[in-house]
């Protein structure tokens, strides 16, 4: 162990490896060894498997709310492919760390905008033996514990114009006067459903009755605040924590309810006939 | 980050948010930005969604071998109606954090009893903009961090008698001679069912039969004192590691075997015929 | 709190408790009280109910990604019989605390080879009340915290000769010429199947179609380096990234197309008339 103090105290790091089976101890393994001095903050390792717009919208809501951190993301279904891999470093300071798959442009946004970006090429940042299936401890771990002890990251690899990264992922959704149609992006542990669209484009007052369009049922909610503003097992529309617009059943999960699943658009109008 | 060493350098954290989804992380950052010399750490944040009564006790069981340090507990059904958000300090040093809807008091008993109990109520040590839905990231953590970095709990706000606090819980249990009748409290990783009723009130001798009834069906165990007392897939009555009564069936699950639930109330009696 | 600096900066721990309990936070609560400045490293808490096989491969995959450590161990279907607690120590450095079942010498032999193994006798060690269900609290994680403290392990009990430790277990897996017969040994979090048999022992050329059979069905396959070798949905047999011969499906789980569960044999044999 070193006594170096690392330049950044903090790595966050989210995956869809699951905590069961030693893959995330393994890259904390690394981290620990070469980066001993930083703390390790874990966002989420149960992202669905390979689910990049999940992953991003969970990045993206949750990093503003950490310190400035080395963000480890690998959700990676081109592990051992052509895909590149990056690391990004943002106006706020922070950077993060991952495979060029979309999955970190939002969050980066989010942090003020990437700066700086390069390809993963140099070999002498990573592990001395490097898999085919497992990048997250031979390569980005080893990159994201080198940057948080303060290697340049322009010494990784070959400078990357921004405009040369796989974009994020643009999830459908549109609004039109009163009526939104918005592609699920996120199902939380309650069950609720968190909309593409952002809260600030609710066209609907408080209380408002609405229906609730899913490619299975439909539905009647109001437009509310919190849970509590319907009864037990009502359905309502809400902005949810991260600013987003969410469907909800008070003490109760959406998802079941409406039979709804990730990636599914759902449609959203007033309840004309029961005004 | 500051260099101030915080007055608790442990916090523990109990949610019922599980790890998928960013909250606990969006917490942690809270705490890590706010708290930077404390140390979490986790009880659990698989508790089942909105059970005050099972993370009473997981709390109750789990707090007397953790170091004194700050609790924050967000179990939190009413999140954004009027139900209080409140700080109670105890006799032993711990002080526990969150909503006032009886989770914390069985806790704070096990750490010697609330000496002082505070309605959050300044919004001074909130985060500077408080959703209707994750008060444990906009109000619960930023209060946490404060305490454990040495802020005096009775500036969060008025002093609360302790009489007017939501009372914990009281799951039914009753003993009569050789008989008793106790609600199913938690129901374990192993499925080993947590009866109410403290192990010391346990009437029967050692290897004694019993007959356990349940809602669906009836079942012969024996007292125990460890899962290997009874064959592979027996049943077995024991007092468990948190001194509660409890059945468990050796390497099987009693949840499974009995198909019992959580807040099921369940009869053990001697097995007279088996005698 | 001490200020006394650990022997050991880093304790693993590995179990089969689940998290959802407070099982794990109390054995942290008891590291914290007596190695404050040891650092906790989780490996995995969800190791398959008492899976010795699995929990086995799974430390001696990770630990050699780890600082040297104090690895503490609790899959222990016999607790509270006359099993024996253990503690070995590695050329490596490294020491494993568990239970005498075989979970420890594959790790331990990954970690440089047992030099020291003590059987836990000495109460001094424990928790004051140990109770018998629960001796990760009670014994191991006293035991752990004792020695990454600097206690000579010597003095915890009397030494025992290797040759009288429950050996490692040996699943099933066998080579004949280019045919595999062997054991799943972990099935991870994307359904891949691990297989017991090293994949220096492959005996087949990248690209070449196999049969696989397991107790329900045949499948083809080809022997792959990584997951996109194969379309979305195909079948590949490859070697994993511990160095095992693996089962997996591109973008989906073999576990699930191949209906198998762990510790069952599958087949593997060039698929012959596809040449």
């Amino acid at each position: 162990m070193t006594d170096q103090q690392p330049r950044y105290p903090w790595i966050s790091f989210t995956t869809d490896y699951g905590t069961a089976d030693g893959f995330v101890a393994a890259c904390k393994g690394v981290l620990a060894r070469r980066a001993p001095g930083a703390a390790v903050l874990d966002i989420s390792h149960d992202i669905p498997p390979q689910a990049i717009t999940a992953a991003s919208a969970v990045l993206t809501q949750t990093v503003p709310y950490l310190p400035t951190a080395v963000h480890l993301v690998v959700i990676d279904p081109g592990v051992g492919t052509a895909r590149r891999g990056i690391v990004v470093e943002t106006a706020s300071g922070g950077v993060l760390v991952g495979p060029d798959n979309g999955v970190l442009p939002a969050p980066a946004e989010r942090l003020g905008g990437i700066t700086t970006a390069v390809e993963l090429a140099e070999p002498d940042w990573w592990l001395p033996e490097v898999s085919a299936t497992f990048h997250g401890r031979d390569v980005f771990a080893p990159v994201a514990a080198a940057i948080a002890m303060g290697a340049d990251i322009r010494r990784a690899g070959p400078a990357l114009p921004t405009a040369e990264l796989v974009p994020a992922p643009t999830p459908y959704c549109r609004r039109d006067n009163d009526q939104v149609r918005a592609q699920v992006i996120t199902i939380d542990h309650f069950g609720n459903l968190q909309l593409a669209l952002p809260g600030t484009e609710a066209p609907w007052r408080h209380g408002e009755p609405l229906r609730i369009t899913t490619p299975t049922g439909s539905f009647t909610a109001r437009f509310g605040r919190t849970f509590g503003d319907v009864a037990e097992g009502d359905c309502l529309v809400l902005v949810d924590s991260a600013g987003q617009l969410a469907v909800a059943v008070n003490t109760a999960s959406a998802a079941a309810l409406l039979g709804t699943e990730r990636d599914q658009t759902i449609s959203i109008t007033p309840a004309e006939d029961e005004r």
